[in-house]
């Protein structure tokens, strides 16, 4: 069977050479594989939660767009397409977002965090949270579900939230499926030795540490003089220089075959000046990546072309999530009105159900009786002299059962069958019970 | 100026003549007046949040609808429709989740009382609380934000969610807006005298004293059947009564004029007996709803009429929202791709930011320098015989800014004007906190 794999994509800022490496390249990878059916969504409703600056937001989808596509994401082949062209996604965001726990909304990690945070720097503990981070994860958990994804690759920090996805999904299908599985539980699957590209300082690249190759932005320029700061030490040229644990040869590696590291190596080894072996990194990664940014730059020249792309994917996608949701919404009863399959759900109940009369008698006095759903006399009260005495202990006896008995003012004769007279209020609790919820 | 008013209506179980009385009429005539412009809404969104019956759900959200189009709302005149008619809806919610403080939603009303419940339970504070509960105020806002109504009529509980609305309506045009209001601040309209009529015990009548009026369900014998169970003294035929105070009397004012009201006082007084009291009440109610009645049968009979009547209601609420809903998505980034207005937004910070520079010169040892965004030479470091060193210091001052000044080993020559100094670091250090946003 066909597995469905669903990749999300951060809207927020400009992708480096690390994140190419380690994760653009293989999710395109991955999705070439046979059996497979990926879906590539751009994440920009959840790139709102942490990013007001309008500007931003608008420049990055259409980088990250066209980085994508520009590294070899088939939009034939794959669907491709921004979460906010989904209307679907945020309806069924409501929907699992009534059947979440609130509990389990608060051991989210990312929650937890920010509220690690607040305390150590004593705060209250919500101050600055959004409700945008506090509910994200159901919002991940619509992502999935309306594609029914079989397989989301994350790192370690979202495995958490995919098990949450798991649960509301189960705990959709049990409260509305009566016996159908609307939603498929997906697995994480965390890849295992995820390709960690140094930067420039031998650390892991990040922006934050200000260590970064940039992938696209700036040109083949920029590239260059990035390269040119790799930190090495000091040998001069002639020197033999060890390869192992350095950041260019790390770099090289990820752009390199067996052979050619192997080679690289050699020269290394052999007295390659460092400026030499800086130019030889770059001519290897230019040679992969050096066509991609021509295509990224054609792509950026032409937004429309890149909108048109992902307008077609939309369609692709609620080709699939209409549908789904459709039978979501039926199956929590938002129908198209049609007759009524029975006067109504709760006459057909109460035509079951056992009865309380009010009358008075010849005495003027006020009593009541329960009457079993076949007419039984189950409960014979005494006279009242008002009406309101009477109705207040069908009231109690309706709301509370059996616990209400001790009190009642009963005629010697109501001798009922206990047991038919608990179920009888048992049966009346249930059902006061369910029209206070109305 | 056209004033809206917005009123929700809940879809869960079925209206009794208090409903009617203290909700569904005066909506109505107040709906009629001029200069107003009114949107009525079947709740059903919310409805899921205490309702996971599906055939409950749908049998109300019909009997609601039939309802309020049989009391005489004029679906030409007013807009109604269903909440989870207007995709764009559940949308906004998402935007405006992501600009509410989850301090706010701590401080709403029904999420306290739940919580107070369970702590006095010995429960979890958030023991059985679902998002739903816990997320519908914001819901609850994009139902008003999204349709700018100027009014909402809602009861005492429901102020607060009026406040957090204008809260959230406020946040969101200081950030998105430049200048621009997006949206009308809601006013809450609290009715000050209600008609809160009375039940069959003289108690407000409600559902959970089970001593209710049904207004339709059940036909004409329901309702006769209901009136002959209402409490009164044991005074006999021919005895003066004493009519204020009553809930027979009380009940017989809601349907009638000033004139038959006195008369009907004046008759009690005069002696007559209680159960033709009944008959006259009974006349008196069926006079205003039976011909209601008539109309709600024969709408429940066609249920595709009330289909047709509330989708016509959300095209037109969509004509409305839609437009709204693409101006805010504008505003906050999610806009269709075009060629972005330069090159690209950190870009163009970019170029006018002072600049690190590190360098290796011929002595063989690391050096840096930063230069204002004019070129001139505000910092020159000393020789280090690590690039790494160079590096980490220039990565220190752009993250910490002129408090990493202190240990920096500078070149005697490197005398900048302090307060230029100053200023190009600052502005580094704020270019590196946007970046560790993204």
């Amino acid at each position: 069977m066909t597995q469905r794999v669903l990749t999300g994509i951060t809207t927020t800022g400009t992708l480096h050479l690390g994140n190419y490496v380690g994760a653009v390249r293989p999710a395109i990878r991955a999705s070439r594989a046979d059996g497979v059916q990926s879906f590539f969504f751009m994440a920009d409703y959840h790139a709102l939660i942490k990013c007001d600056d309008p500007a931003r937001i608008e420049a990055s989808r259409l980088q990250i767009a066209a980085t994508w596509l520009a590294a070899g994401l088939d939009a034939e082949r794959v669907v491709f397409y921004r979460q906010s062209d989904i209307p679907e996604i945020p309806e069924l965001t409501w929907l699992l977002t009534c059947v979440t726990s609130k509990g389990q909304m608060n051991r989210a990690h990312a929650y937890k965090a920010a509220v690690d945070r607040n305390s150590a720097a004593g705060e209250e503990p919500d101050a600055d949270v959004t409700m945008g981070l506090y509910c994200y994860p159901i919002l991940m958990a619509a992502d999935i579900l309306m594609f029914n994804a079989h397989r989301v690759p994350v790192g370690k920090d979202q495995v958490q939230h995919i098990e949450m996805t798991r649960d509301v999904a189960q705990r959709f299908n049990h409260l509305f499926g009566q016996g159908r599985e609307f939603f498929v539980l997906p697995e994480a699957e965390v890849e295992a030795d995820i390709e960690l590209l140094p930067g420039l300082d031998g650390r892991k690249m990040s922006k934050s540490y200000d260590n970064v190759v940039p992938l696209f932005e700036g040109g083949a320029r920029a590239m260059k003089e990035a390269i040119a700061r790799i930190v090495t030490d000091s040998k001069l040229p002639g020197e033999p220089k060890e390869p192992e644990g350095t950041a260019l040869v790390a770099l090289f590696d990820a752009f390199a075959d067996a052979a050619e590291r192997t080679a690289f190596r050699e020269q290394l080894r052999a007295g390659l000046g460092w400026g030499e072996a800086k130019q030889l990194l770059l001519a290897q990664i230019e040679r992969e990546i050096a066509p991609m940014r021509a295509r990224y730059d054609a792509l950026m020249a032409e937004p429309e072309k890149i909108e048109a792309i992902l307008q077609a994917g939309a369609a692709r996608a609620r080709a699939i999530a209409a549908p789904l949701l459709a039978e979501l919404r039926e199956a929590v009863g938002l129908r198209t009105f049609r007759p009524l399959s029975a006067p109504s759900t709760v006459a057909k109940v109460k035509t079951a159900l056992p009865q309380f009369k009010q009358y008075r008698e010849t005495d003027g006095l006020f009593y009541f009786k329960l009457l079993g759903a076949d007419g039984t006399l189950l409960l014979q009260s005494q006279g009242f002299a008002q009406g309101r005495e009477a109705g207040q202990w069908v009231a109690r006896l309706k709301n509370e059962g059996a616990a209400a008995l001790a009190g009642v003012p009963l005629q010697a004769e109501a001798q009922a069958d206990a047991h038919l007279l608990h179920q009888a209020l048992a049966a009346l609790q249930e059902e006061a019970a369910n029209s206070a919820q109305k």
